[in-house]
């Protein structure tokens, strides 16, 4: 692309990020754009009348996911897709979703502008909801999309507000009456995406091409022992539960540690009762959230870490139970795709590398049913879902020429 | 004693335990005597009304630690003195504290009865405060009995409603604007008091003869890492504050238990941050409660843990920020009472041991003072400061019976 181009591909991504972001500025810190409100709607309509003025037609479905679609001249019935989601967790940063809205829509934007109507159709998705940051719910947008979403589940809930969802959805002219049903023109669909993470500016990278989504488990585990005086129950008459956790971590985490990437480990929450000073606990909460690229490793690594659990438990005389509550597989992205991205990335010299994402994204709901991939932009610092989520804007733009490259090869050749 | 005098010392005791128990019973469960409050003067004077009826002279002194006392007959100047303290907890038992006191009453009448008059004086005391449960101070009490109690704390100190400590003084008829001086005619002080462990009902013995206090040392450690995205952040790039804690607690309760009594080691409180299932925790707060009877053996086993800490936080890249806030000092009991105790004890064919306390008491405040000791009655699953406090009442019957025995050997001989 001429220098020309690049100059005003930065300046239209940046000023439509700019003024998308200021849609559900939060006034307590960041931006804070959740499902069915106000700002959500302004969001999704600014993102519309974006798509109307590059010459896009524009469709909402039933459930408030946004399209913009412009025919293909030769195969019309081939989908090529970009696009991410556009609500936002509470006191957000301003990347994570629109990033990938806005990246669609400037690429495709480049496209048009330069190489005029794709072969194939060209499409730009703004889908509703990610984060389940209002509701007890996550990835409606994506699930309507592919039609798995399941509308019993959310018939009866609502906010922390007491605001129910389907009267918010209703309010925001929006329904479930139908199940929305699966396309079948979608050919191919890429998400950019900020990373999340410190690993591309860690490596000093511009690019992540995302070959796989991780699983990953969460658990709830409890273990019982007696709370006792801290002062007249000598050592051996003790039962106390964060002896007994403090062992399961360490041990757990050294042989994480020993096995090294992909596989992550957390131990993120931890409550004693009765959390006092001069009390043996006698009782402890604490979770565990681990995450591998491969479905039958992680559940081999989770079942060692498991029995380790249980081992310590029984010889320390504490109760355990062990309460697996989220189990989602990892999710792999298409690889010809990943391949088309890094054939581009290899020709436009951008600085890449292949990896695989520890966050969960739109693209592990639609990965299973459309040829999926992800483009991925560093993150300062590693920071999101903060207000101090940030990218440096050479960064974002770079995604933004990759991602049109990578469009331009699935939708006009 | 003869058998008759033993059922009339049971029956003495129980009414005396259920009518002072009457006082103070909080609707919410357990006993609530908060110094100061109307139920915490009422239980004062049913005590001094007791020790009138038996014919005592009562006084209670500048701040309501109440006296009842005969004078001796060959010795006046040489006092032996029994008793504990009258406050409790919130939702307290029936024992801590008011044992201690109906224990010294019930077997000052036994050997006033019997004998009549004792060669040395003979003094009931019970305390006003010991429990530090209504306002920030604890030993209150003895503090003031044995002359240490300093005025410039209480001065500006309230209640959690806002009650000032000075004008709750005030109302109940107490000051403080002399400051008490230390007695010299206490020859020996003795408590009564329930273990609040298991030890004694564990190996099945009615006595503890308590020849120390333990000393304790009280810290909070905080460890500064890194908050991250528990998905995106490799494991080697981490700086995870509870794996850092989990290694130091369970490193620091190995050793302790290969050291054992009596020694005991309690990390009770562990408050991450930012607690939550899907971010690598940046920050932990987590307690340390050690206790030992032997001053430099505390100092040198703590001395140790501390410097492992600092060693594994070095090592894991953590900040550590290590806090002792209370270190009190091992208060050895009087060797020539423990031996007239035990002395006592074998005479009776009681069931006893000699042991340390490990839960702090008005003693430790008394015995650097004068020559003090203790007697220790079980406590039923080792419970205290609680409604489900309890102890046979054979157990505190015998309890009494060797408190008897033992004053009569310092008062009457």
């Amino acid at each position: 692309m001429e220098l020309e181009k690049t100059m005003s591909l930065e300046n239209t991504f940046d000023q439509r990020l700019k003024e998308l972001s200021s849609i559900g500025s939060d006034p307590t810190g960041g931006m804070t754009r959740l499902l069915y409100t106000d700002s959500w709607k302004q969001a999704q309509e600014y993102v519309k009348k974006q798509m109307e003025s590059m010459g896009m037609t524009t469709q909402f479905d039933k459930v408030g996911n946004l399209f913009g679609r412009v025919e293909g001249t030769e195969l019309p019935n081939e989908t090529i897709m970009s696009g991410s989601h556009i609500d936002t967790v509470v006191n957000g940063g301003t990347l994570d979703g629109q990033f990938g809205v806005v990246a669609a829509l400037t690429a495709s934007q480049l496209l048009l502008e330069k190489y005029g109507k794709p072969r194939r159709s060209l499409e730009v998705i703004s889908m509703a909801e990610e984060e389940g940051s209002r509701f007890p719910t996550v990835f409606w947008g994506s699930k309507n999309f592919v039609g798995i979403a399941d509308n019993d589940e959310i018939k009866d809930i609502e906010d922390a507000e007491g605001y129910k969802f389907v009267d918010e959805m209703h309010r925001q002219g929006f329904d479930t009456n139908e199940k929305q049903i699966k396309r079948d023109d979608i050919k191919a669909f890429v998400e950019g995406h900020i990373e999340q993470g410190s690993i591309l500016e860690t490596e000093h990278e511009q690019i992540g091409i995302v070959n796989s989504i991780a699983g990953q488990r969460r658990y709830n585990i409890t273990l019982k022992g007696e709370a006792n005086h801290a002062g007249t129950t000598p050592l051996n008459y003790r039962h106390d539960a964060v002896y007994g956790m403090s062992k399961m971590i360490s041990k757990a985490l050294d042989r994480a540690h020993e096995i090294g990437d992909p596989l992550v480990l957390t131990f993120g929450k931890v409550v004693p009762k009765p959390n006092t000073v001069n009390v043996v606990p006698g009782e402890v909460l604490f979770t565990m959230d681990c995450r591998h690229t491969d479905k039958n490793f992680l559940s081999k690594f989770t079942k060692e870490v498991e029995d380790m659990m249980r081992q310590i438990a029984k010889e320390m005389g504490l109760g355990i139970d062990i309460d697996l509550w989220m189990d989602e597989a990892p999710v792999p992205m298409d690889d010809h795709i990943v391949k088309i991205i890094e054939k581009k990335a290899k020709e436009g010299k951008y600085n890449y590398r292949i990896m695989h994402s520890g966050a969960g994204h739109d693209s592990q709901i639609i990965a299973p049913n459309f040829p999926t991939a992800m483009i991925f932009v560093p993150s300062i610092k590693g920071i999101s879902h903060n207000p101090a989520e940030s990218t440096k804007l050479k960064d974002l733009v770079e995604g933004v020429k990759l991602l049109a490259d990578t469009l331009y090869e699935l939708a006009y050749k």
